[in-house]
């Protein structure tokens, strides 16, 4: 049966629209509760103090109480003597109460004190109501405290206890209820070891339970439901008609003959949206089953995300009572073009530096599944419907996902990829201040390009020169020539043949990638591993075009080793350390050099201080050296460029 | 017996540096937890995966699993059939395991099914591995998720799933004691109704315990203690051998009799750091019982808040193997001189907006006391020990306590108060964006000049002229020429005089100020309030001399009652809803119109814009007139200036 599918499709403010005029003035119900345990809640009407604070006259310094009119005479000259044994003066701690009779405080430092203790000197008179906190001076009783829809923080807990409120009437939290389904996934705890073919970890129910409970909510996350039309439906009716306030069903939200969730909503209910022209996210599904709002969440991580983000979490503020303003956004430059398609939508996660003065933005991989994208990016790029996407170059607003000075000391990394940058990041997330090392792998020569346009702080290079056997430089003076640029050595490493366990093809060579059941897998155009291949073929008078997989290639070293490990071929060219971590064998070609090139005008900042220090250190060494592979005879030299 | 004090101060870095150093890299031990329950923890060792994924090569859209050569012919004028039944062509599911012999997915939007679902037809081919997420596309097996030191969020807890780690190595939580002491504090518990004399509400233990909380830690509060020597010490002693991470004692900091921390703490262990030239902070303790760190923080709400902000919440944060960006900046213009003594520096907490394109920063009142800045601040500004103050006017750096974008919502005001702001901010933050309304008050005419300087988005004003009884146009003509300002009325009100409950000292007109046991509290100079005062004097041809408190002044109609409730004084002038909220008796002098000054330019700002159509709202007139002593005959109208 073909289905017709997304036929009214929504923009994303229209669908926002939909949802939340429906559902966001709908405010959650309010509750009384004791104010010490107020944080993190909404105030749900206006606040007004009980108490006044001060509630009596105090002293506001450790000191004598005393009248002042009897301490103007006081003077250097002519020191003045105050009688402790009759009460004239009376000795006085902070926040005690003044007595009835005086109307100052002298601090005790401008005290001298007899021995006796019987009397006190001072060289200076004080005036009327000095070192004095008077009633209400902080709070007057019946002032409003907070407005409603206030967010209670830590000191707002001060104010309210201080101005003699034991409760406080708060919104209630939003109850959400979240139901995962799908007969591929299973739960990582009944599966420790591997994933049983087919089968996928669930891991998005968490992952919107945090979000949801970062936005105040309260969230139970069902069991995972195989996707079944009855049993999914049986389950979500009783969700619906339980305690929830909101319900999440995550996935089952697109097109798919298994993707029930449309039906199953518009039986129990309705269907106010489903497909929304955005990109990930765009089968999210907004329905209502009674009075209860429904959300399909995509099943895709990435998705996923998108949809709680734009549609779920603000809800679950405005009923609460909360207008939380939007995040925080920078100009920065876009590193690379980002077409897009034109009426839809797009969410594109960015990795953003400042370099110098100007914030510059990095975009991770597209996909909806890439979750590590999730992870890595610091920033969103919105492309809008109307657009066909951002030019390279241009000046573009990036939403920010972490605090503006976190992005300001993430050094943007790029060019070729080498695992060393895994420990250098671990390395310098550790010191104080830490420095996020943010890489992204477009290959040696990629690398020269985006120094060249001012895209990065520093860049990874492993380039060959067939001519005379150096590395990098000959690339650097040709490409950015007139250019300041430092080339700092990281490691030298072992590349060659990632193979299968047991080496079961016998591949010793470049001449055996030309036997006849070989498939082989290439490293893009512009990386340095590419460069070496083409080397070693020349130097052999070998033709490329003989080997079975020339043509097709990947972007790391870890995604041709994944190649080799599940099959798909029987070889590529990659460094030891990737064999290695995947349990692969490896025979060595050839050694070369990976260093950092780093424009000059950076070298001295703070930031590529904290990397040189870094990796000169015996203890950075010491961890490359360990992952096999690596030599660090000259880790951190400064290579002469003439 | 004269105590020497302070004899060795340290500075703020001084002292970090010290403390710091000694506890900040003896990290918390690590525990192994659930991955699933891992929200806000801090990875205590790089994470690396343990599965890649997908695990798989799988469908990345719904469609049919193909083999993509076998559809290379197909096109618009040649559609191609392929066979359902005999297995060519397999219906499959967004992250359904691609069947082994096919290597491409054609999505089924592009597809035309028969109806017997035996064939189906393409109008165009895909290429290898089209709609097809390959093993390890996403997460590679061995690669590295998370550096040491990684604060988990919601996403992380997904690649942590995803990535097959069930558990994850994590650093414990730091357990902070806090030991509230103190002969004045009650627990508010104890008094819901009122606080005994001399008495003070224990408030900062909580606000220490959320602080501690946001930052990471497990809190225990422990029972207030009173002043006394061997029982503080005992209970310190007690905590210091326990299982605390880190030990908090509040108050008992100072130089005064009872201030016995410093001492217990010496006897204990070992005093590093006391006294630190910060204001307000300065008698911050800092020292170590055993191998424990024991802080003894400042009484009063600024000085506890600022100790525990600059010197605790970075240390647990340190424990935790996090280094913590320091907060973000902006640049902003300062709206009032700040003299500050050289040799300390100062933290003052401010409020900012942004005025057109330039940040305006507004001192709160000064005062450790004063628990309402700390609910009211938005950002704070260092003032260094080396300078002796800010000039207004200047450009300064703000350390800013709420996210950016919620900065640039505030609205500014400044000049007269009147409760009907608080009802107006109310009303402002339940709405959708929400401006907060931040309001300062100095007088009429220093919102008038306030408005001169471009440091507010709108003034309060209720300046009468003499000479023909007009409102505030005047002023405007003569201190704000060549300006386009706009007037909007917001209320009429009634001043009068403010009485005890009775008028015992049947206080009827202004001829009664004069009365011998008369004592007055006037507004301050410059206020609208004082204006009509000193108009209803000359116009009964009285002298102010004769006025007993006619130069004793305060900044507030609800300080002015608040003079009166305590007995200070029997009367001043104020409005009706100060004295009902205080329940005082009123004695109506004159009815004034209190307008809102705005500048022409922004006038049709969206925030400007928020104000004028809630003044305008029913329910906003209904509950000012709620209030008693208001009128909103004329709210919301535009006054002409000419």
């Amino acid at each position: 049966m073909q289905r017709k599918i997304y036929l009214d499709m929504h923009s994303l403010p229209e669908a926002q629209q939909v949802f939340w005029s429906r559902f966001g003035h709908r405010h959650l119900g309010e509750e009384t509760i004791a104010s010490r345990i107020a944080r993190g809640r909404v105030t749900a009407a206006p606040v007004t103090a009980r108490f006044s604070s001060p509630s009596f006259h105090s002293a506001a310094m450790d000191g004598l109480a005393v009248r002042a009119e009897e301490t103007f005479c006081a003077s250097d000259d002519a020191p003045l003597t105050l009688r402790l044994d009759n009460g004239q003066a009376v000795p006085i701690n902070t926040g005690y109460p003044l007595p009835p009779d005086k109307n100052a405080v002298i601090m005790i430092e401008n005290v001298l004190l007899a021995e006796d203790g019987k009397e006190a000197a001072i060289r200076a008179p004080v005036y009327p109501w000095q070192h004095v906190r008077k009633v209400g001076e902080d709070i007057v009783a019946t002032e409003l405290l907070f407005p409603t829809g206030h967010l209670l923080r830590p000191p707002d807990i001060g104010a309210l206890l201080t101005g003699g409120c034991a409760t406080v009437q708060v919104r209630k939290r939003p109850k959400v209820v979240i139901l995962p389904t799908g007969s591929e996934l299973v739960a990582l705890e009944d599966y420790p070891d591997a994933v049983p073919p087919g089968k996928t970890v669930e891991s998005n129910a968490t992952v919107l339970a945090g979000l949801a409970e970062e936005a105040g909510a309260e969230v139970a996350i069902k069991p995972i439901v195989s996707d079944d039309f009855d049993t999914i439906k049986a389950h979500l009716s009783q969700i619906a008609a339980s305690e929830a306030d909101l319900v999440i069903v995550n996935a089952g939200s697109s097109a798919g003959s298994a993707d029930y969730t449309v039906r199953i909503i518009e039986e129990l209910g309705e269907v106010l949206v489903h497909g929304i022209t955005i990109m990930p996210g765009k089968p999210t599904i907004l329905g209502a089953i009674g009075d209860t709002p429904v959300v399909g969440i995509p099943g895709y991580p990435v998705s996923a995300i998108i949809a709680m983000e734009q549609l779920v979490v603000p809800l679950l503020a405005r009923m609460q009572g909360l207008h939380v303003a939007p995040p925080e956004k920078v100009q920065a430059i876009l590193a690379k073009d980002l077409p897009s398609r034109s009426g839809i939508e797009e969410f594109r996660r960015m990795i953003v530096g400042r370099i110098d003065e100007r914030f510059v933005a990095v975009p991770l991989k597209q996909g909806a599944g890439a979750i590590t994208t999730l992870t890595r990016a610091n920033g969103i790029l919105r492309i809008g419907a109307a657009s066909e996407g951002e030019k390279h170059g241009r000046e573009v607003a990036i939403e920010l996902l972490v605090p503006r000075p976190q992005v300001e000391r993430t050094l943007l990394c790029t060019g070729s990829h080498d695992l060393c940058l895994d420990v250098l990041n671990d390395f310098l997330r550790k010191q104080d201040p830490a420095y996020p090392l943010a890489s992204t792998h477009v290959g040696s020569l990629g690398g020269i390009m985006a120094l060249k346009q001012g895209m990065c702080h520093l860049a990874g290079s492993h380039l060959l020169d067939p001519g005379d056997g150096s590395y990098n430089t000959s690339y650097i003076r040709k490409h950015l020539a007139g250019r300041d640029i430092r080339i700092v050595t990281l490691v030298y490493r072992e590349q060659g043949f990632i193979v299968a366990k047991g080496n079961p093809k016998g591949i010793h060579s470049v001449h055996d990638l030309f036997g006849k059941d070989i498939r082989f897998v290439n490293r893009q155009a512009g990386s340095g591993t590419r460069v070496l291949l083409d080397y070693e073929l020349s130097r052999h008078d070998l033709d490329p075009e003989g080997i079975d997989g020339y043509q097709e290639d990947e972007y790391t070293h870890m995604a041709v080793a994944v190649a080799v490990l599940s099959g798909k071929v029987d070889t590529g060219l990659g460094i030891k350390s990737a064999a290695r971590a995947l349990g692969l064998d490896f025979v060595p070609l050839v050694e070369e050099r990976y260093d950092l090139l780093i424009p000059g005008e950076l070298f001295d900042t703070p930031m590529i201080q904290a990397v040189l220090t870094t990796i000169a250190t015996p203890s950075f060494k010491l961890t490359v050296e360990g992952m096999g592979g690596y030599s660090t005879r000259e880790t951190a030299n400064l290579v002469a460029l003439n």
